[in-house]
């Protein structure tokens, strides 16, 4: 039997800085695991843009639809900023999510123990916290039509849809489902159904599919009520099932609850292919970075912990990832950390290659 | 000369109760300032409901476009939750914002000192923050067509529409640095323009209108990351502006920052009347809080705050405002609370009228 085969991404910013150190792993992976991985590499984002004049070139997105999972660093950065929209480095990501339709996107918000002081909450709210978000990303509002700026009456007017199928509902739904029967059996769907008919919709689907999952402990909330929550009892949530805006934002407020915005991985599947695996895309919860890029000082916790979920979804290695995991946990237990980790009391931070070696040395 | 006129409001759940100690400090300035309004009451949300089968009379309707100033309590409760979309308590309210054309919701999130405690974010982070959220009111998804539940290739398909003229972005962000000139003179907009074109037109337009308020600084955010840094940071903020369902979202979290949801008011400003006074609504942040109605528990600081801001944006009396509001400084200062803004140490809270008699004691 081949290798599973593995897409990597480095994209822009810090982006090829993390994933050197990923790459340390999977490497290690496939020496002293028996886990060998054929690994390939592909410009995305403005590093595409650069070269192909478009931010993913025909041929990287048809080499993405072929592996078992592709690992993507991060795009963007002040470069790009005056690009047309059609070409900006999200687009890269966005056509990726698209057409592999990877339409249930897993956002874990967990606060490290080791980092709990770092939240900006008080740190009782966000200790042991572990919330998952699903997100739906295939389409909502990024990907309806019409959309674009038009002229009527002389002036500018901007449009874009919000647009969900039941089925776009339901199957996103059933991702939810099934991680919270996997965790503590709760979950939350929001939503706008007061001001919204697509909320509406969706509160309506959501509750159909429960149905199927009896055992689950399900509640509606409208999603500015869940930004509240959000901030003032995190822990009260486990499972929660939001649209791709209210997903891309609710996620980045849960993200920075935790206080540990460089530790945080994500994992955006699809349907399963051929060989039985989903169609999968893993990526850190964090950007681009520009401010810090090429000075060694990013962390790369969150893009090894985004193969740590490639081992777990895709390839079936739950124990392996565990192990990574706990070597993560490990090595911030003893106080590694890297300049976003570092508290006021200072100290000399480990730089991004530092912290891959003691990951490494740690596994 | 006729006495302003006010047009109150109580709507539904606690509604009723805040606005009963509001009307008290409304009757002081009578007697005591040589401040008489002519008060007239209604009902809307889920009371107009019950009374008429729609939460909003065109009766009503029609009053609220001819006083000076709308106050409202609050609308909806579990009673209304299976009403048709068309007569949800909210749509009462939606309907009032739209017909009035109240652009600019103005929603202050602001940290009181004596409260700073409260919140759930770490005390040096939120103890003397104090920003102003201009949200668009009137246009957005919350009112774009095509909207709707429909079927197609028998499923149901959920569809709203965001919609923005470059004039509705416009007066908004005018109202903005308008604002920002009042204060520390810096701006913040927020958008998604990496995803959606409506973004990037609004982007456009605040950038051009800046060109009028040089003195302001403005900066651009992602939604996303604007969640982000509220969380974060949030006096790096001095004026939001922010669309409909962003603002929707970013005043509920930046609201929840300031441990003090029982206490923030919101104005929502139209254009002038012939009088020379602005349209105005004015409003608490918080909902009709089901849990606790009835037994005389809500806080009434919120919405008397909002009576504030009527006093300063509807009828010149920013004095008599500023007196409101350090009367209520005080009397937070001296230990009054409601049960809300109880700790955990305990102690007795005082009831919705016994806060009120205190407030009217400091004044
Ligand atoms: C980069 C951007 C297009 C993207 C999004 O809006 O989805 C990002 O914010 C995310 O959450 O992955
Ligand atoms: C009650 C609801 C319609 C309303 C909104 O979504 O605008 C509320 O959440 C608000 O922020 O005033």
């Amino acid at each position: 039997m081949s290798n599973p085969s593995l897409l990597i991404l480095p994209g822009d910013g810090i982006g090829p800085e993390v994933m050197t150190q990923v790459k340390r792993i999977i490497d290690w992976y496939g020496e002293k695991r028996d886990l060998a991985f054929d690994v390939s590499e592909d410009l995305v984002g403005g590093a595409a843009y650069d070269k192909h004049g478009v931010p993913l070139s025909d041929e990287t997105m048809a080499k993405a639809q072929e592996v078992d999972a592709v690992l993507l660093g991060a795009v963007g950065g002040p470069a790009y900023d005056n690009l047309d929209f059609s070409v900006k480095p999200e687009r890269g990501l966005l056509r990726l999510r698209k057409e592999m339709d990877l339409f249930a996107n897993l956002r874990p918000a967990q606060c490290f123990d080791a980092l709990a002081d770092f939240s900006s909450l008080k740190k009782e709210l966000v200790a042991g916290l572990d919330i998952m978000i699903v997100r739906e990303l295939t389409s909502g509002i990024y990907f309806g039509e019409p959309r674009g700026i038009h002229i009527e009456d002389n002036m500018r007017v901007g449009v874009n849809t919000q647009r969900y199928t039941e089925a776009e509902i339901e199957r996103g739904a059933r991702a939810a489902f099934e991680l919270a029967m996997k965790r503590d059996k709760k979950l939350c769907s929001m939503e706008k159904a007061n001001v919204m008919e697509s909320g509406i919709l969706w509160r309506d689907v959501v509750t159909e599919v429960h149905a199927d999952y009896p055992e689950v402990e399900l509640s509606h909330m409208y999603a500015d009520n869940g930004a509240m929550q959000l901030v003032r009892a995190p822990k009260q949530f486990d499972v929660i099932y939001t649209d791709n805006l209210f997903g891309d934002i609710l996620s980045d407020c849960a993200a920075m609850l935790t206080g540990s915005l460089g530790m945080l991985p994500s994992a955006s599947l699809g349907l399963p292919m051929a060989n039985g695996r989903p169609k999968a895309m893993y990526e850190p919860v964090h950007g681009s970075a520009p401010d810090i890029t090429g000075q060694g000082k990013a962390n790369p916790i969150a893009c090894i912990l985004s193969f740590a979920m490639a081992l777990r979804y895709s390839f079936d290695q739950g124990e392996e990832a565990g192990r990574l995991e706990a070597a993560i946990e490990k090595v911030l237990a003893d106080g590694a950390r890297t300049g976003d980790l570092m508290g006021p009391e200072g100290g000399t931070p480990l730089s991004t290659i530092e912290m891959g070696d003691v990951i490494l040395a740690a596994l």
